[in-house]
């Protein structure tokens, strides 16, 4: 059975379990925003269903709240800091106002985070930095599930990319995909009783496989073969090679609570002023996403669609008609804040 | 019939075409260079084959030999600059170590080049910045023959994207890829009568096709479907977008030469000493690449390769048998060379 919960109702929901874990009240505003806001774009993986994540490595250590973002080094354009395993949203958010300011200064703002904790969905950090006008880019590195291009094995995370770019029709673009095919979604399909596509994973015999049963002992491939494939490990060395904290392989499985989370955070700013300018910036991307929408469709699809503007119809609908949830789902989140030694009965 | 040509020949043969065309000395040789590097790492596309393309441009005026890249704007960590149509090869390499030099003070450094022109294969590029020590990555956009995800027209180019990192081991790692498939690779596989892969192309109406004559009236596709389109997009903001050149479908078509090339150029370097450390980023590189050649092989792949290995396996394999040349297309490079008004009789 599926219902819905309101975004506002959502969001006490984050804030109370965040509260009842001993997080602070802007910390754990801003951690429900981005929870939220996730769950409101349809990527629910990231979304509030994630918070068990939060309660899971809070209680365990892994998570630390109210450590701050500590500058390491701060040179020229750059920004060396240290996460302290802080909440990753409330230090990526602060990541991406630094490079702002840096950008301002110097045209570009680079920041890596060492000693990161998991930060969600990417978006709403580089979301940030287009608010500010200019054009932001970032990426985290993850656990190894995703093998390299004619690989069987995991080597790098799913590693993610987003960027976003202010638009001038006034709809920034907001680009966030992860380099290697996710295994949140090979569950899904699993639990739906559904395939999943060609070139998503092999079994653990190499051979390509349509069975989502088949990650079991196999691994998942990288998107678009040699293109995802170069760009997950330039995400690990953007995250974990600039910051010296663990890549590829040596970045624990994301079931580990005892030890350090063992993620890394890179994010930039780039201030079109320095260049041609920003207005030129905004309506060359207006430019694009108006050509993107003139373009006839392929066979199978109604009309073409900018990168994430299927995200931001499904952000209207959702404020609307609220979040869907199954029942299903949400009882197997509150069972686990449960076993955190949390209070959920008024979100039974 | 194939034959093959030495290194020391093929360098000897651009530098001699390029001097009839009036190119000096520095720049002829800064071009063969990149020609032939290109030729040696087996992407013939971008080789000794394509000075006809430099040929052709010369002559029309849209390519001017002696024409140094102006720099616009210096500020910060960022330099915005006009190529002025010179040769793209020349401009590119100085460009690198601008951005070099800029890291060196500020810890990344960004050039956006303006009126840039044909620069072919990009790793050259970032192998200058890799071989300063430093993270590199550059961007070129291009004719619009790649559709959107969902589209069968084409709007944006096949719009690769390249990096480089050094690695302990002493062997870069050099990424150099087009976010959307190749009509050079089409037209390969058509010459040849092969089909081409699945995702690869529609036809005009949209269909998916594994025929390459499907292109006449059809459209590439992006690599990887959404990541693909994401970061073609993006490649044209960081190269048109930032430098106030075309984007998209502004850009114009790659037979043109009577107007501007059209293309622009975003190049940036990285110091890994303003973080981690250059060492730490070059040892976890160096694992990366390690950990890669250890998984085991997918089906139908006899080992894992590391991004860029191939390339400088055929180099070694090249640098002692010689660069493998049709009879067919080295008489079609001689043809259009003579067309120019050159004269090739020493290269028959």
């Amino acid at each position: 059975m599926t219902s819905t919960i309101t975004r506002a109702r959502a969001d006490a929901f984050c804030r109370d379990i965040l509260h009842q874990l001993g997080v602070g009240e802007r910390e754990a505003q801003v951690c429900s925003d981005v929870l939220v806001e996730s769950s409101l774009r349809g990527v629910d993986s990231h979304g509030i269903l994630s918070l068990p994540i939060y309660a899971e490595r809070i209680r365990s250590g892994q998570m630390c709240p109210g450590v701050d973002l500590q500058i390491v080094r701060d040179r020229g354009a750059t920004l060396f800091c240290d996460g302290g395993h802080g909440l990753g949203p409330v230090q990526a958010l602060e990541a991406a106002a630094l490079v702002v300011d840096k950008a301002a200064q110097a045209g570009v703002g680079v920041a890596s985070i060492s000693n990161c904790n998991y930060v969600g969905a990417l978006a709403p950090y580089v979301e940030r930095i287009g608010q500010s006008g200019m054009l932001g880019m970032c990426a985290a590195n993850s656990t190894p599930r995703v093998a390299p291009h004619g690989g069987r094995e995991g080597v790098h995370g799913t590693n993610p990319l987003s960027y976003a770019v202010p638009s001038a029709d006034g709809q920034m673009l907001v680009f966030d995909a992860a380099t290697g095919h996710s295994a949140a979604r090979v569950t899904a399909a699993r639990d739906e009783g559904l395939c999943v596509g060609d070139g998503v994973l092999v079994d653990a015999q190499g051979r390509p496989s349509n069975d989502p049963e088949a990650l079991e002992g196999g691994a998942l491939l990288p998107v678009g073969g040699a293109l995802g494939y170069g760009l997950g490990l330039l995400v690990d060395l953007l995250c974990g090679g600039l910051s010296g904290g663990p890549c590829g392989r040596d970045v624990p499985p994301v079931e580990e609570l005892s030890g350090p989370y063992g993620s890394s955070f890179f994010i930039m700013a780039i201030d079109g002023d320095f260049f041609g300018g920003r207005e030129v910036l905004a309506e060359r991307c207006a430019f694009l996403m108006h050509s993107v929408r003139q373009i006839a469709p392929a066979l199978g699809t109604d009309r073409v669609r900018a990168p994430g503007e299927r995200a931001l119809q499904e952000r209207q609908a959702r404020i609307q008609r609220g979040i869907p949830l199954s029942a299903e789902r949400w009882n197997a989140v509150l069972q686990r804040l449960r076993r955190c030694e949390l209070a959920v009965e008024d979100w039974c």
